[in-house]
């Protein structure tokens, strides 16, 4: 049912568009949407792809272009003159998607493009689009809308829908303004069916509509529709006014990338790199995180240098640093995980922090006791050759109790201050935390296999 | 413009239920939509929650019931008789909110609400969908939806759309079928507004639809609406027939829990838990992988034992064991997540698996240059007292890009085997590819200082 494009299916077509054999490309494509040809495209080289183009039809051309890769669409764009984009794209373009595509060419271009734009009406739409910021609602929207005044009767609002409607693809919600255009509320086309020719808008209309102001950001817009269960959302400015219209398909794509940023940021991947992008991306996005690893490996090797005679004493104490070290990025990690994700939820109740960290400190213990009472287990009834050694055995339980503790504190507290001071709490997931916790724990099991060692 | 509960507002609105002052209560809720008083009622006892609930109308009761935590429905529900459940609730309820909630219930409770439902189409609709497993289209769908024969004309469609959109709520879209009820395509609301009465059906609808057969899993539902925009997809089974629908808003959630699934298995998180999970639950889905975390560490510690009388000479050789496990987990982070990103995403291109590794490689080889090179800096221009040890200098920058270099490639190829056998990769991320560095580094590192204080 769904596509799934192939190396055999790709060579089969790139062969057909090279020898110009229409029918051969026409039934390949034939029932592919415009974002399976896009999948396409993007596998092609640019003089494949431009080939290829050739045989698409004009609207199928400009809902293509808008499904391409950032990066193909930018080099297949530069191909063309900005006559040919303004004239086989723009024009076959919703004001939202045409405003995208130019907000991504270099200035002159985007003039230039806009200039050759043949529908007046249109081509202000965009310019308009143009002067939002690319992550607000206004930077969302789309300008096709259908809307009638909250005084006409019924039997109008049918015949200006009738003239409304030719511009915009889907209606799903009709909006309702007054005089100046300002959003009084919703009429759904089913009620408009359903009612009778004479009675007044005014009368039938809904004025529980949920609207969204054009600065806001787009995480925020999602969050509402998402909440809400919106499928589109009017978008008003200052005073009230109609503006435009945001739908869930826009937004889909916002709260997806929401949630996969968190995990990016917990995996040490600090830009929004994808595995597609080229090698140089790839490593400028993750070789900072790998520095402060570094960093963080130079600090315990300071701490651990503090104690080089004890080593050479006990050796046996280097044996479970890695556990130590280990096992205190692995809980705050897991705090710092769940600590996130409540917070983009809003899920994480009206209880104050003191609450949280008693709840966490309960949740270390558990697990805390539980993990060194197996280690010291297996340590007592593993021991190596020359008995049990009570000192280390001892250290590494009570290390590894304190480590998990404070572990899973830090990784609750930290990602909660970071919020308060509006700083994204996701910084402190993945590297940042296991660092902190690395050296944190290290420092600690020397610290306390110091005290011991001089007990027994 | 979005709620937002504040426990001011929860007490004010507390006092003014248990003073049953029902004017105070109706202007606190006045502007508030059903998920919103969920919201409220899931910070609530339950005694307070019964008495609030008084207050909401039999819709609003209904809308507010779906919206509610799981726990704090059940809890509710078990407050609730059978026929209360049925008549309060069931009978204000889509078919596929009706069916989610009866899901729940125990069997025996089940079925005596489903036997006082009134309403006899409603209760053969709902039995019909428990029928579906949960996470299946079938299990997503509602019943209602709008449809029209391929051999009407247009007025009789209009005629027909006014009976059957009583019944439902948000139509999208009119589903076109033929005389045994095979879906032939869809027709929107507006074409039919725009098109003569006396024109047919067949002549204007839109064959190309895409439909989800109701066995198919609800992740791939997700992905085929995402990727090709969709608000409404219809769900048909084997022959084609069509059995309902499923709406955009009930299928966010299945989107984003997907993204956040990855995350959550990534920071050792096995179950699908909340930060406002209880203790235990907490305990249960991060305690298997600290268990993990323990094993390797109890492993890293047999191999530097290994190596116990070379630390007794040696002792700096302990320095660097945190910095070397460290990188490895974080290089294997890193790779991992990437490739599971992509293989969600299906982004991953069409290259073969070599292609992939030789990409890896060489992010492996400038990150390790880097890294080690820096660290050998370090070492040289930091020395301990008694001069530069060019012995444990060397083995640390070799081993350090032994370790970026091989966990890059396990990071890579583990995810990429396991999805290849069918087993979720996001399993290869966190602690699993963590410890397997860890250890795999630990390894390396001593291996690597064995032979090279051997030639110096």
């Amino acid at each position: 049912m769904q596509f799934e494009l192939t190396k055999p299916f790709l060579d089969e077509l790139n062969l057909a568009v090279e020898s110009k054999n229409e029918a051969a490309v026409l039934a390949l494509i034939e029932h592919l949407r415009p974002v399976d040809i896009a999948e396409i495209i993007n596998e092609q080289s640019l003089k494949e792809a431009i080939a290829f183009y050739q045989f698409l039809t004009e609207e199928q051309a400009a809902d293509v272009l808008i499904e391409l890769d950032e990066d193909v669409r930018e080099r297949f764009l530069n191909s063309l003159s900005s006559k040919q984009i303004a004239k086989q794209f723009i024009d076959n373009m919703d004001s939202d998607d045409a405003a995208d595509l130019l907000a991504k060419l270099p200035v002159e271009k985007k003039n230039e493009v806009i200039s050759h734009i043949q529908d007046i009406e249109q081509a202000s739409d965009i310019i308009d689009l143009l002067n939002y910021p690319e992550d607000t609602a206004g930077g969302l929207m789309a300008k096709e809308l259908v809307k009638v005044d909250i005084n006409w009767d019924i039997k109008t609002c049918i015949n200006e829908l009738r003239r409304q409607t030719q511009e915009v693809e889907n209606v799903y919600t009709v909006y309702v303004v007054d005089d100046r255009n300002v959003l009084q509320g919703i009429i759904s086309l089913k009620r408009l069916l359903l009612t009778p020719d004479n009675k007044k808008v005014r009368d039938i209309y809904n004025d529980k509509v949920i609207a969204v102001k054009a600065d806001l950001n787009d995480e925020e817009v999602g969050q509402i529709m998402e909440k809400y269960d919106l499928v589109v959302v009017p978008v008003i400015d200052e005073i009230g006014r109609l503006l435009g219209r945001i739908t869930i398909d826009d937004i889909v794509d916002v709260i997806k990338e929401e949630a996969e940023k968190d995990y990016q940021l917990a995996s040490g991947i600090s830009e929004n790199v994808e595995y597609s992008d080229n090698m140089w991306l790839q490593t400028r996005a993750r070789l900072p995180w790998l520095l402060v690893g570094l960093m963080g490996g130079i600090i315990s090797s300071k701490i651990i240098g503090t104690y080089e005679s004890q080593i050479q004493i006990n050796p046996e104490m280097a044996f479970f640093i890695p556990l130590i070290a280990a096992m205190g990025g692995n809980v705050g990690v897991q705090s710092s995980a769940l600590v996130v994700k409540g917070l983009a939820n809003k899920s994480l109740g009206l209880n104050g922090i003191w609450h949280k960290i008693l709840k966490e400190i309960l949740i270390g213990l558990t697990n805390g006791l539980v993990c060194s009472g197996l280690i010291l287990l297996y340590n007592v009834l593993f021991p190596d050759t020359g008995g049990i050694n009570w000192a280390i055995s001892i250290t590494v339980s009570i290390a590894l109790l304190s480590v998990i503790f404070f572990a899973g504190i830090f990784g609750t507290v930290i990602p909660l201050m970071l919020h308060k001071y509006k700083v994204d709490p996701a910084l402190a997931t993945g590297p940042f935390i296991t660092t902190t916790n690395d050296i944190f724990g290290t420092f600690l099991y020397f610290y306390i296999g110091h005290l011991l060692y001089a007990v027994f």
